[in-house]
């Protein structure tokens, strides 16, 4: 066993950029839906891709703010989210994407380095490591984008590309 | 900026056990499949999910090959894998899949710690940093098998639960 506790896999700014990275994808993913779609469009019972979208927005800033201050409010009791209420339109969920991308990279920079390792109880639900629920907000938004990608070729629309996240 | 390029976010074995907890739920995801749906179920002109599986096998231990060796060889040009051929039945892509768990594990534990910061060229393709390629093989595994959800709600079949990991 060649690896020690310090080896770095990634840094702090990495990973940022890596979830910034794919959430500039899932920006243009938004982006490719016609408006009604993104808010009606189903297979099999599915949620309509705004709800996931909302799911993420949920899970990010109330989530990266549980990090950074070890105190986890829902979103739907934070006061600057609970007043805003639900996006009606493509250009709102944009707009509050974007705010959300601002406050994460806010957010970021106060995250104490040897805080990724700490154990929390995130949203005082879920007992894990603070890297977990980072890479498991990731991952839940990429696994979700990529049932947006199957609806959007059943409306016949070519998705953005998987790989570009500039 | 409190950060620096020592911080720990995530360990070796901690990142192992992250991608071996995803390809876990892609395995009960093959077992959901009914066997014919598995090769040939499709939406919107996209591939039935076994050739995602084998897509996934492919960039997973001739991916780390190359990150342990940093010679890289496509899936067909492997010896040990051009053999083998496609998988044509269920039995057989789950076979290949527990084989690919098993060589993950073993190839990883030869992973330099320094390796991970290190940028490569894989597959003689595609410039990059070691942990981008893995993100990229674990996220690529993340994107599909979302779409395999799609697949199975469409067939009336609840895909197993995303945070089920074990």
């Amino acid at each position: 066993m060649t690896h020690t506790e310090t080896a770095t896999v990634i840094t702090p700014e990495a990973l940022l950029e890596h979830w910034q990275g794919h959430r500039r994808l899932t920006r243009k993913t938004i982006e490719a839906f016609p408006e009604d779609k993104l808010f009606t469009h189903s297979i099999g019972g599915m949620r309509p891709f705004a709800a996931m979208i909302t799911e993420f927005l949920d899970m990010a800033v109330p989530g990266l703010t549980g990090v950074v201050t070890g105190k986890w409010q829902r979103a739907e009791d934070m006061p600057h989210y609970a007043k805003k209420g639900l996006s009606a339109t493509k250009q709102e969920l944009l707009q509050q994407w974007d705010e959300a991308t601002k406050e994460i990279d806010r957010l970021w920079q106060q995250i104490p380095p040897e805080r990724f390792m700490q154990t929390d109880k995130a949203f005082g639900r879920w007992e894990g490591t603070i890297y977990f629920f980072i890479l498991y907000w990731i991952d839940n938004e990429i696994h979700h984008r990529g049932q947006a990608y199957v609806y959007l070729r059943s409306l016949g629309i070519e998705p953005p590309a998987f790989w570009e996240r500039s």
